[in-house]
C-alpha cells in the first residue's frame, strides 16, 4: 500500500474511532499491535488530546483469580452504566489448565455484552517488544472515550510490571496459595499496589495473609515509591520523585494507605466493597495531585519507550550496520572477536 | 572506586576464573549482574577463546515440573562425572506454593554437591534488561569450563525464550494440565523445541498428549525454523536462515525429528533415555554443522543485544536528551503534545 492510500485508511479509521465506532477501535489496535507503517502517527493523533478515562490495573500470579475479579468487576460497573474497555494480557494463559476454565466462561458472559470491548492479548505472548505495544492498546482504549479501561495482567516478570504501571489505580490479587507477603516484595508487587486484594478468601491461609500483608504495608509506609524496579534504564520511583521536585504543583499529595481487601470473585463477596475502594482512591488521585504526577511520570517511560524502539528500528534497517553484524559473526565465529568487539565497531558508526 | 583499582579487582576476579575457581566465577556474576563498570569488558575477556561447554535448556509452563527434571538429569549428569552449571531463571517462583516445595528439596540435595554450581535468578525478575544479562550469566558459565550448562526457564514469554535460545539443545518440558499441543505451538515452543518431555507421565492425559506433539510435529516438519518469533527487531529464524545463505559450510544439515519423550522426574522413570536423547541431539548438531550455524545465529543476537543496550545508556545519560525528555513532558502535561512529537525532537538530536 502506498503512502496515500495509507493515510486516507486511516482517516477512515479515524472518522469511525472519533465517532466511538468500536469497528474504528478495533482497526486502530490492530494497525498499533502490527506496528504498521504510520502507527506512530495514528497514535499521535488519538492521542493528542490527552489522558480520556480512568485506568485500573489487575495484576498478581497465576491463579489468582483475576480473569474471574476482573469479570466480577466489569459486571457490578455495567450495574452502573459505564461503558468499558478491558484488556488482559497473560502470557500464560495458553497454559491454563481447568482451573481456569471457570474464569473463561465467566469472561465469555460479559463478553457478550455490547457495553464492554475486551481485548486479549494472550496469544501474543512470546512477539516481540509486548511492553510497548501493550500500553500503545492501553492507550487506544483510552482515548476512545470508555468511562473507564481495565488491564489484567500475570504479575510474572517485567513485562507485566510495566503494563501494570500504566494504570492509575493498581490492584494486586494475592491468594492465600500464591506465597506469603515476603514473597510479594520480592516480587515487586508491594511497590506497584495501590489496593490489595486477598481472592479466595474463603480459603485456609487467607486472614493469615491479610495480616501479613497489612504489618508488611506498616512497614514500609511512606517510602512505597523508593523501590519500583528500574526499567530500562528508567526508575520509575524515581521518575515520579523527580517530577514531583519540579516546580509544578507544590502541593505535597497526602498520603494514600493501602487497603488490605478480601473477596470471593465466584460469590460476589468484597466485590462493591472493591469498587468503592477504587472511586476513594480515584478521589485521592485527583485531590491530592498525585494523578498529574503519574501522568507526568507515565508520560517520560512512555517519550523512552518510543525513542528506545524507533532508535533499534534505525539502527538496524542501515545496510552499513547489516554489513558489520555480517562480519562481526564472522571474526566471532573465527574466534577472533566477542560480541562486545563486534557491537563497539557498530556503535562507533551509530552514535554521534 | 578509581578505574586502576577496578582493573586490578577484576585483574585478580580474572586469575580465579581462569583457574577454574568457583570464587572467581561467582564474582564475575555478581560484577555482570549489577552492569557495573568494566563489566562488558570483563566479559570480553572471557569470551574471547569462544564457546567451551554444551548448553541444555529447559522450558515449559509453571507446574510443569522442570525443576524435578533439571534437579533429576543433573544427578545422572553426575554419575557420569560431569561438573555442571545450572542457571534457573523463574519470574513465577516467588509464588510458587507447595506445589514447588518438593522440587526446592530435591535441587538442595544437587546444591550441596560440590560438582555442580547453581546460580537461581528468581528474585530478580522484576528488574530491568533480564534477558540480555541472562545470557551474559549463561555464557560465564559456559567460558568457565564446566562439562555442560543446564538453564532453566519458565516458558511464559518473551524473556524466557530468548534464555532458551542461548541453549544448544532446548528440551521444552510439558504436563497433560499443561494444555494441548495447539497451546504449545501458540505459545512459540513447539518451534523452539529440540527435544518435548512429556512430564508427570503417568497422570491421566499424557498419552494424548503424546500423540498430539506427534502429529503437530509432524505436521511442522522441514518448516521449524520459520516461525521462531522475532524480538527486537531480530527474528531469530531469520537471523538462522540468513546466516545459512552465507558461503560459509555449505552442507545443508540433515533434519533433526523432534522426539517426545515421556519421564516421570520424582521417579527418575525415562530420564536415563533423555540424556541418551541430548547426546543424541549433540551429535546431530556438530555432525550436521548445525551447532555452527546456531552460534552465528547466537552471535547476532548478542551483537544486537550488546548494541541496543549500550544505545539506550549513551542515549539517556546525556544531558541534552534529559533536558529534552523534561520538556516533552511538560509539553505532554500540558496537553500540548504526544509521546510521539516529544520522542521525534529526541531522536533528531541522538541518530547521525
Amino acid at each position: 500500500m502506498n503512502a496515500t492510500a495509507r493515510s486516507d485508511e486511516h482517516q477512515a479509521l479515524l472518522k469511525h474511532f472519533f465517532d466511538g465506532k468500536v469497528l474504528g477501535l478495533a482497526r486502530a489496535i490492530t494497525v498499533v499491535e502490527n506496528e504498521r507503517a504510520g502507527f506512530q502517527e495514528l497514535l499521535h493523533t488519538v492521542m493528542a488530546s490527552g489522558p480520556q478515562t480512568k485506568r485500573v490495573g489487575f495484576t498478581g500470579p497465576p491463579g489468582a483469580g483475576k480473569s474471574s475479579l476482573v469479570a466480577a468487576v466489569a459486571t457490578e460497573y455495567r450495574k452502573l452504566d459505564e461503558h468499558l474497555g478491558v484488556v488482559a494480557v497473560d502470557p500464560t494463559s495458553p497454559y491454563s489448565g481447568g482451573a481456569l476454565l471457570g474464569d473463561r466462561i465467566r469472561m465469555n458472559d460479559i463478553s457478550t455484552d455490547p457495553g464492554i470491548f475486551i481485548r486479549s492479548m494472550a496469544t501474543r505472548g512470546s512477539l516481540g517488544g509486548l511492553a510497548a505495544t501493550t500500553k500503545e492498546v492501553v492507550d487506544l482504549m483510552d482515548a476512545f472515550g470508555f468511562d473507564r479501561v481495565l488491564v489484567e495482567t500475570v504479575g510474572v516478570g517485567q513485562t507485566e510490571l510495566e503494563v501494570t504501571a500504566a494504570a492509575d489505580t493498581v490492584v494486586v490479587v494475592l491468594v492465600p496459595e500464591s506465597g506469603d507477603a515476603i514473597q510479594a516484595m520480592k516480587a515487586g508487587l508491594m511497590e506497584i499496589a495501590d489496593v490489595f486484594v486477598v481472592n479466595k478468601a474463603d480459603r485456609p491461609g487467607a486472614p493469615r495473609l491479610v495480616k501479613e500483608l497489612r504489618q508488611a504495608l506498616h512497614l514500609r509506609a511512606g517510602s512505597a515509591l523508593q523501590d519500583i524496579p528500574a526499567h530500562h534504564g528508567v526508575d520509575l520511583g524515581q521518575a515520579m520523585k523527580k517530577e514531583r521536585t519540579t516546580d509544578a504543583p507544590a502541593k505535597e499529595p497526602e498520603g494514600w494507605s493501602v487497603p488490605v481487601l478480601t473477596t470471593n470473585a465466584l460469590t460476589n463477596e468484597g466485590v462493591e466493597k472493591l469498587l468503592d475502594t477504587i472511586s476513594e482512591h480515584r478521589v485521592w488521585l485527583e485531590e491530592s495531585g498525585e494523578i498529574e504526577q503519574r501522568r507526568r511520570a507515565r508520560a517520560a517511560i512512555r517519550i523512552r519507550d518510543v525513542v528506545d524502539r524507533e532508535m533499534r528500528r534505525v539502527a538496524w534497517k542501515s545496510d552499513d550496520v547489516q554489513r558489520l553484524l555480517r562480519e562481526g559473526v564472522e571474526e566471532i565465529s573465527a574466534g577472533d572477536g566477542t560480541p562486545y568487539s563486534a557491537a563497539d565497531v557498530i556503535l562507533g558508526t551509530l552514535l554521534r
